[in-house]
């Protein structure tokens, strides 16, 4: 088939790569906007042309939408008015704002809501990888609203790249996706700032940074490109469980205060409960 | 040369196991108060056999100290009252009390503080590997109150493990490692709550849960028997980082209660010049 993804970034150009590698894409056109990521992606062979939005949907089977998500609600609509039989897809972070849109869409039935739960805290061209995907979940969303055959596709497509399937209601899944993953990255963003503000000897960090600190200041490298506009849709979520993690904290800090290690230690064994869940 | 080992757990294991593999020791005694652990490491080969505390001071040539922080001062001081050349080293995560008392042991020249960069969340002698301390930081602290032969002989044996030298004064080590560890785990163990308090259906957790989320809560899953004695021990400098944090944390809470979108933009910049130290 001949796929166009539009933004060709981390998850769309790794998206590029996967599928022409599993041999699901016989063409891969992109379309993207920031014109040197558009001759990076040529230059590293991620995509096979560029070509302006219209060109690109006409010839194509399917369409990734692949931009920062306050953006791709827009972009989803206008590439619906515009198909005909060809299956839409979105790969954001953010689900409830674009399908509460998309719902009113006639073509509503040409789009599936999909969020490949896989990242890393790299971005643009240079950053997508073939080592992607694979053995993640894949979360498709509202999918009742999708055409039974536009459905299937896209998931034997995700299957093909070898992720697992989860449906869920678009509503829930922004929830679901504060408590997993947009609070890592405040959690993450706020260490690395509570670091440079307070540890003014650079060499200091660097020499004395073990894995620890490395994994949970990894995602502080993210891209507010893409994680402005995340937490700009899911506000009232992540407000919702930020709230919570500064209330978690401060137990942390009171019973340092108090010296009540009786109290601290129970608080580390409560966390160490995520041992049940993720091994 | 024989080494004691006083503490068999992730850290005094995987430096049995390191030790051995590198041809440093020819002999392993273990000292271990949990039967169990004892058990474990004589049956995992770790050690070579389990000797009261005065009998394996006696035979060896080095004791490594190896227990929670809150207790290595009072193990230090003994074995330090009982050796006469042999070489002491402890190996916790504090250092500034244990250093402060054991300036006024008469053999303090026989002891060498040091504190290897390196762990993981898991605990325990099952916990020990081989794969341990190579690549990672090495601090040694307040150099000069070690014999010079004692203090060459631990720099030959971290370095023969692997690890590169840094010397740093206790007092300034136990605030870096409170910016870049002990801060790590309590914003690991608050994520961890936070998600076991809010979300409450944990398939959702275990589905859903992506790299990013895995990584920045890996340090929960750490021990209460290590961890306590940590923040009890460096409680200041913790206390410090984690008020600056939970600033920090505050400032993203405003940005998004504010929809001022400039502000995180700002903060998400800032917290990327960690890019600069770590790669």
């Amino acid at each position: 088939m001949i796929v166009t993804i539009i933004g060709i970034g981390l998850i769309g150009g790794s998206m590029a790569l996967c599928l022409r590698e599993k041999g699901l894409a016989a063409r891969v056109v992109g379309v993207e906007a920031n014109a040197a990521h558009a001759a990076k992606a040529l230059e590293l062979g991620i995509v096979d042309e560029i070509l302006p939005l219209e060109e690109a949907i006409e010839i194509s089977d399917t369409v990734i939408v692949s931009v920062p998500v306050t953006t791709a609600t827009k972009v989803v609509m206008t590439v619906l008015d515009k198909v005909k039989n060809q299956v839409v897809l979105d790969v954001g972070s953010t689900k409830a704002d674009l399908c509460r849109e998309a719902d009113l869409h006639p073509n509503r039935g040409r789009f599936v809501a999909t969020h490949p739960m896989w990242g890393t805290e790299f971005s643009g061209p240079e950053a997508a990888t073939i080592h992607a995907f694979a053995g993640k979940a894949l979360v498709i969303c509202d999918q009742q609203k999708s055409d039974p055959d536009a459905l299937e596709m896209v998931e034997n497509m995700y299957r093909s790249l070898g992720m697992h399937l989860l449906n869920m209601d678009s509503g829930m899944h922004d929830i679901h996706t504060a408590y997993i993953s947009h609070i890592s990255h405040i959690t993450s963003f706020a260490l690395a700032n509570t670091v440079l503000e307070k540890e003014r000897e650079e060499d200091a960090i660097f020499e004395l940074a073990s894995g620890g600190f490395e994994s949970t200041v990894r995602l502080a490298k993210s891209n507010a490109d893409t994680w402005v506009p995340v937490f700009m849709q899911n506000k009232e979520n992540v407000l919702d469980v930020l709230n919570e993690h500064i209330t978690q904290l401060r137990k942390f800090k009171a019973s340092l205060e108090k010296e009540n290690w009786d109290y601290l230690r129970e608080l580390i064994e409560h966390a160490n409960k995520i041992k049940r869940i993720l091994k």
